[in-house]
């Protein structure tokens, strides 16, 4: 590998998502591979967020809800996420937490297959998910979390529901989506992925699945803590039930009638009042990937994935960082994680000098791409820096070793 | 009565809360008396949304979870409302929506009165509190939800929780809260009161009370949809538990342990990573009422209610509006809700003539006190507007008989 700076300037010039980068707010010189944890902010959003609390809120006031349109949001943002993951518009809704969504999700899959009573996932799953889960078989004291370490084998007669994420947030290894919802068709049990990681990393189709949750705040750029979102499929949407049925999901919130009756369709998975604010900028941010187009994001992700893979290689030879992503494109998401005994030194390091990846504990150091705000140049000097604070043994300042909470 | 326009005049003068007005966005000529449904915009909110969006997402990015102490704002924001509510700082936390967190309790409340499974509460309670019990009691199979007219006598030894909200949403009366809390007990049941009326707008002495809720949008001016709170009796915190069990919850969220353990204290009552935006302007809208303090916040708007419901005896003789908030102090919360044939069609008109009320169907006309977005002049001049609309007839004119969403 005989590389240099001017052929990632090169690949920059050549490339047709380049203009993207200066619509984000990209801090100088920072070289920011966390937006699989925290995404950049558009200057669509920051502008959207303006207007959204000094002229619907502040002049508006309470008539926004029917001139902003407010009410609507939920429907409006599902319906632009549905593009990103392969689902119709009417089948995607934007509220409350990925880990809220999962739960309401859960119980509504366990009412659909009366009889059955476990959930299935793998133990790996991220974290929320499996505590969701166990906190909805504390509750009604008769469902079984099963954990496995190889789900497909373990889908049996009696799992309700099989409960996976796409892309593992750890090694970024991507499932088959369609073999595992196939496999588990077969056995009776209905399919919940969970879109963290690959909504807006990578073209998703859900294809027969029949549930999806996923979060706001990392590749779709709504911001710190953005709403979630939640998919349940057309064919399950009139026996659909979900517990936690607030007035929002009711067929007729303003009728303030006695009891609950659900919205029809997706609306029916709304709790409370939705987060007019946080979900306005979401809304704004996701213009972004549409008009990008996740084809072409992906294309870009896989080759500067490629390029940093084979830099690390060539340039950080001695570092021993082990790559634990996949280097087959079908096969992961939109990160590469290497383990290192000293990850969580390194990423400090990384950090102080304007690096930033995430590090997730035992030992694992994650670079997100968000090709829409990360250049090919960017690729190059990060690995760079990687080289150098190796070479130099930055890593070893005692500073660096202090454990603090890395988000 | 012979008052005049000078008279509130000269009460504004003497307003020791007056200097208030100026730090929210107030419309020019707008009367904006639903602030008990959407509060209104203080400068330091927007100022906040702009630095949060700007500084901290913008520039810190992943960094701010820290650096910007985002990771703390659910239990600053709480301890801020612990203040309005006669709690510790320690009981309250800010996450979630009211909706989900009333399922959140009553799920709580349940787990802590074994052998207990009915929900006590009200037919007039606020929907959403009624429809989450509900989906609670469609979720386990086996607990009831039981609807009385006059609560405390129907306080029977089978109750778990006795679920009501302080200051009713259509006609403003306001439950004691230390009798009721005090029945329930004595009946070996809990209590979860909904503040959603009543904090910010009244001082709130939660006193022996073992859970509460309440919603930030309302009087607490924090934005629409902003997040909402819970109150957990710190006698109950070591045995709450809460099935919305998600990884902000853990006692180690970032140990990514296997199975879910609480956290200790409030926080166990966290669920999801947190809407950071709009809980940072939460917390800066609290600071206006903590500043002001509620003693005088009521005191002013008792006044303003007196007021106001004088002049509409006075100068709306003829419209045959018919007050059913309690004109007792002691008995009503911080708004005035008059019932009449055409109240849909007033509300319309008065709208039209900038003066904002809300409607509940099928025929209350609301009207919030918000002391620091209302001055006495305001009284006045919606009044005067009300009396004008009804003796020109304004009121008639078809275009307000059309039935939209009034919110």
């Amino acid at each position: 590998m005989n590389l240099r700076r001017d052929d990632f300037a090169a690949l920059d010039a050549n490339d047709p998502l380049a203009p993207f980068l200066a619509r984000f707010h990209r801090p100088k010189d920072l070289l920011y591979f966390d937006g699989n944890s925290l995404g950049m902010l558009p200057e669509a959003a920051r502008r959207r967020a303006i207007e959204t609390v000094e002229r619907e809120w502040g002049q508006g006031l309470i008539e926004s809800w029917t001139a902003a349109r407010w009410i609507d949001l939920p429907e409006k943002v599902g319906g632009k996420i549905a593009k990103l993951i392969g689902a119709g518009a009417d089948e995607v809704i934007a509220t409350d937490s990925t880990s809220i969504n999962i739960f309401k999700l859960l119980a509504g899959g366990l009412k659909l297959r009366p009889g059955r009573r476990v959930i299935l996932t793998e133990a790996g799953n991220f974290p929320t998910d499996i505590y969701m889960a166990e906190g909805l078989a504390h509750l009604t004291g008769d469902v079984e979390v099963r954990l496995a370490d190889d789900v497909v084998p373990a889908i049996t007669e009696d799992v309700a529901v099989v409960m996976l994420t796409h892309v593992d947030y750890r090694s970024a290894a991507l499932h088959d989506m369609a073999a595992v919802t196939s496999a588990a068709h077969a056995q009776g049990a209905l399919v919940l992925w969970d879109l963290s990681h690959s909504a807006g990393a990578l073209p998703v189709d859900l294809g027969e699945a029949d549930f999806a949750v996923g979060c706001g705040y990392k590749f779709l750029n709504g911001g710190p803590g953005a709403p979630a979102y939640l998919y349940v499929a057309r064919r399950w949407q009139k026996a659909f039930s979900q517990p936690l049925s607030g007035w929002l999901g009711h067929a007729a919130p303003f009728a303030f009638e006695l009891h609950y009756r659900p919205a029809a369709g997706i609306k029916r998975a709304i709790s409370g009042t939705p987060s007019v604010i946080a979900m306005s900028l979401l809304d704004a941010s996701l213009d972004l990937l549409i008009e990008a187009g996740m084809h072409r994001i992906r294309d870009k992700a896989q080759k500067q994935m490629d390029l940093f893979a084979e830099l690390v290689d060539a340039r950080c030879t001695e570092a021993g960082l082990k790559l634990i992503t996949p280097r087959d494109h079908a096969e992961r998401g939109s990160h590469l994680s290497f383990s290192h005994p000293q990850g969580y030194e390194l990423t400090q390091a990384l950090r102080e000098r304007k690096v930033v990846p995430d590090f997730r504990a035992p030992d694992v150091i994650r670079f997100g791409f968000t090709p829409l705000t990360l250049s090919y140049v960017d690729v190059w000097d990060a690995v760079g820096r990687l080289a150098e604070i190796w070479h130099d043994g930055l890593w070893r300042d005692p500073r660096y070793s202090v454990k603090a909470a890395v988000t």
